[in-house]
């Protein structure tokens, strides 16, 4: 951390300054300038919080040098990670797009085995459904919990497609892991540090949403709750922003893919289903994504939209899906082997 | 819920979104219109999903009549919620203003006492101050957790003063709810829905924050679920909300004051510090809440910002605060006393 | 216009209501319902203010059947606009890709020439460059203005390259109209109504750009201003949003390119340079706009782009522009001939 | 500007920054560091682009030590700006809490004549009205233009009240400037350029509203303008910002009143009919504005609000404005004598 001083500031302020930074068990390093002194703050582990710095009359700027992450970064950890998925498959680096799809909430029995079955049969490898949905209102249809994980651990039993469910309370995490392949951590609970923390326990691949309103770096921040737990298999996943738009359901920010794969070395995958909230925009905005270079793609899925409990609007036909699914193999074909030569 | 249709749908299309009506165990109602006809969906409790109607192509547009929340609606409750503090005071209806204050994180049995007694001599009826602290980096200082419960817990048996905290998980909500007379759910946790309905099951007061980018509507039906729960003690606390301005933290959303005040008969109070970030705002801002209708503020105060691990740039000197709480009494009494009559 | 009443609205407010409806000169229609009635309003040509209705206390929503435009809209124009440019090339419908490219800013006329030359022996048909500089500070280079007009006028003599050029005051349309192939209106005068009906009375090819922080419909009734004057040669233009993510200069908003399309005829572009700020990222997003469905790219490229005098991080060197040209020709054949297919 | 590198940067990476320096007239200066090195940029008049440097791969950081704006800027001028009101009243500093009231559109002689009439009995010392609308569609009212002008002197005449209205392009501006004692600026034309270089070229005093989406950075650039143009006579208004939340039609930022006070020494008023769109806030929100500090209010009135054409829900009917007013003057006496005491 960089602290610029006002060219007015005392030598007082820069005394005061140096026993704060001492304090905190750290050490300054000073920096005269031709105008004014900067102050160089060393001897930490990590971020460093500017809380007592930031309002001191003295102070111009404060240079941040180190970030609020650092396992997740790419300077720590150049090479790109790739994320084994129960053995059969991977994500990031070279591995092929992923492709994950499904409905949004487990239903039924007959629906999910419905999706699973037709998925598979595709050569979809991963399936999606959700079983604790978090919903704005309490009076919406709340999932259905336990249940539904047996439902979706029967799915993968039966079938051998590999499932990802979301986990929205640490105390589900301990059942969840054993039962399902892959964990996901919803966009409303990106900043629930206790989930993040008990993820970080277990060693399953988890899909980290960004949140609604977090920023690049927050997201990072919460990887790296989950990588300093000890589980390096983080996904990270966009879907879409709040913003001022409402024409969409949420402004898809594709420009965080090949932002974010500079800055660290986890995968990036994309949901165009809650990026958009609209049927007919998921499969312009999942090729979009692949030409922007994201690692893989999930989509909403249902055997009947009109009658899904939830975000019916947004799911996709299976015979719509089916056309997608032929476009994003050819495209993903196309510009890996074509474009990038 | 009142479905519009197209002036182009057919009789198929109208006897397949009556189909769906029924599916969902509701009953659709026809209202033939001159130049369209609309469906009348009746016999729900609460809010319909209208999911499996928004992206019907006969469909124009869907009002929904009911909201998704009902127990916090003025239209069911019209008369103030007035939530009893322990028995020593109240907030809401014609309470006086509550004014609560106190660092951001417990850092020490020094730090809580001092804070306490200052409060506690002035006459602040409630303390706030953090365990556990939601952090953007795991490198951030995290709260003293469990060791702060129990410091708080005996500043409140020394001093008598009423203490507020944050909870952020499920499994302490026993736990602090024993010993901490006010929880409080923080911004990042507004759609912790396991964690509103955990809270939900105490009778402690407790205060919900706004989410960084929640709607109003979002807000209140995150409030329902803790009534649902069993719990009608909620306080709604604005504290700004996140936009493209970066010379304030959060961006204070005034408006919602008397807006939410209309709709709903839970108390609103503000937060002017995380709402601003800057010292210099939080006393202007204060009292700008007062003059719009707040039922409450929360200021964080702090025996030494420069040195606060958190927060330190928004929170006031004691001097500073022993000043506005002067300028707040005043401004209470004028507002009303003289401008409301 | 749909006005639906609360299910308490008397006899009384509906007849005010009515007189209002009547007072500004269109028809009343009731359309009784179940529990309430609403009353439809005919006669209007295009949109029609609901302020006299919002706040009544007996109106409980207001449907909107008509928009704020019109001539825009693709249920009055079903076809795809193609835009025809100064003869020589064509953008919208199965037009070949629009490649729109150069400096932010012209320099001088070695930076400008160079430019064109550049551009036009790689194929590109548009040079683009400013001549009117719209500056946040007073304090920034303003443009070269008239000059700047001359020298772009020179090099398109000299070149046989189309020009397009930005214009920020009614006054100046005349002029730039006849020398310069296609005018641009900026994302800060998207709503500079003066200078949309200005551009309105020219045939010229208009560029619009979308407002930083304008919606869809406020972006087509900015369009429809122009078609109104009598010029139906408009070409639409996303450049980003604004939003808080500061991690790129704005937010790309690329899933507004198939939803644009849906709603409106008119061509519709997208500006990957603006929209994220930095370099790195200009290509993967002019990518991925193509998987999306855009109709063209505009593209920020400099002789020099560490000397250019303003948004140089965001313009590429020549070399990285001719790598990228390539890989847009590539992906527009194969989204074209494959993907659709 | 201060460019400070990384520890990786080579001794060839500074020459070259030198140099680019040197050739945009400026002197590079050596700050040396314990782990990196810094260079200082002196010889500038103002703001310096950053451009050239901010995408070189040796830079880490850049501090603008100038702001894109000065004349406006508190440094440069310490003491409060006092706006003198063609002789009759003043806004700034010390001076009574301007009030200035009145319909947003000019619709005839007897609506302007009356809302004059009954402000002016009132002791309301501006009056304000639109003859030029911006409005989002062409299929709106767009005002009665130079008629309404004409109206406005006429009344300005007949009762001796101030007037201010919107100018929309430097071509109505020398018209208006003589006719009308106030110009506005409106949000959407916050950065048109030339008509702030135009207004910068008269005398009147200028009421600069905040863009929808522009920070407090832009907005004081926008000031720089006008002053830049030998107008100091700026008055800034706040009028609400666009963010994710609909409940209201803007969100009214009123911590940018104390934050601007303490940046600029320019009066800074509070336009709370525009920042909220509704009525019942407009109230609440004019008291709060007051106890935030604002040097004055601008408040949407109406005869007849119901049968406005543009902009009715957010204006008072006479006997609210009327009560309003006396609350305003009640706070403002209490605010200044007994709350700053």
């Amino acid at each position: 951390m960089l602290i610029v001083l006002h060219h007015s500031a005392k030598k007082k302020d820069i005394e005061n300054i140096n026993k704060t930074i001492e304090h905190l068990g750290l050490r300054p390093v000073a920096i005269p300038g031709a105008e004014r002194t900067a102050i160089g703050v060393i001897g930490n582990q990590g971020w460093i919080d500017d809380g007592p710095f930031r309002e001191n009359r003295a102070v111009l700027e404060i240079i941040h040098v180190t970030k609020p992450y650092k396992l997740v970064s790419r300077d720590f950890h150049p090479h790109d990670t790739v994320v084994k998925l129960a053995g059969r498959t991977t994500v990031g680096g070279k591995s092929p797009l992923l492709v994950i799809a499904g409905p949004c909430a487990i239903e039924s029995r007959e629906q999910i085995a419905a999706s699973a079955g037709f998925l598979k049969k595709l050569g979809v490898p991963v399936l999606r459904a959700g079983a604790y949905k978090p919903r704005t209102s309490p009076h919406s249809f709340q999932g259905m919990r336990e249940e539904g994980i047996r439902l979706l651990d029967q799915v993968r039993k039966d079938t051998g497609i590999l499932v990802v469910t979301e986990v929205v309370s640490p105390e589900h995490v301990g059942l969840v892991s054993e039962h399902i392949d892959i964990l996901q951590v919803g966009a409303r609970n990106m900043q629930n540090f206790d989930l993040l923390n008990e993820v970080g326990k277990t060693r399953n691949p988890v899909i980290l949403k960004r949140g609604l309103s977090a920023t690049v770096e927050e997201w990072l921040a919460s990887a790296e709750y989950i990588l300093l737990g000890g589980n390096p298999n983080v996904i990270l996943c966009e879907r879409g922003i709040r913003t001022f738009e409402t024409a969409t359901r949420n402004t898809a920010d594709l420009a965080v893919i090949p932002l974010v794969k500079a800055m660290s070395h986890l995968p990036v995958i994309f949901d165009p289903s809650h990026a958009t909230g609209k049927r007919k925009l998921v499969g312009p905005m999942a090729l979009a994504s692949i030409a922007a270079g994201t690692d893989g793609v999930m989509i909403e899925v249902h055997p009947d939209p009109e009658r899904a409990v939830s975000d019916g609007p947004q799911s996709l036909h299976f015979g719509e899906f089916e056309s997608l699914f032929r476009q994003i193999r050819l495209l993903e074909g196309f510009v890996r082997k074509k474009l990038a030569s």
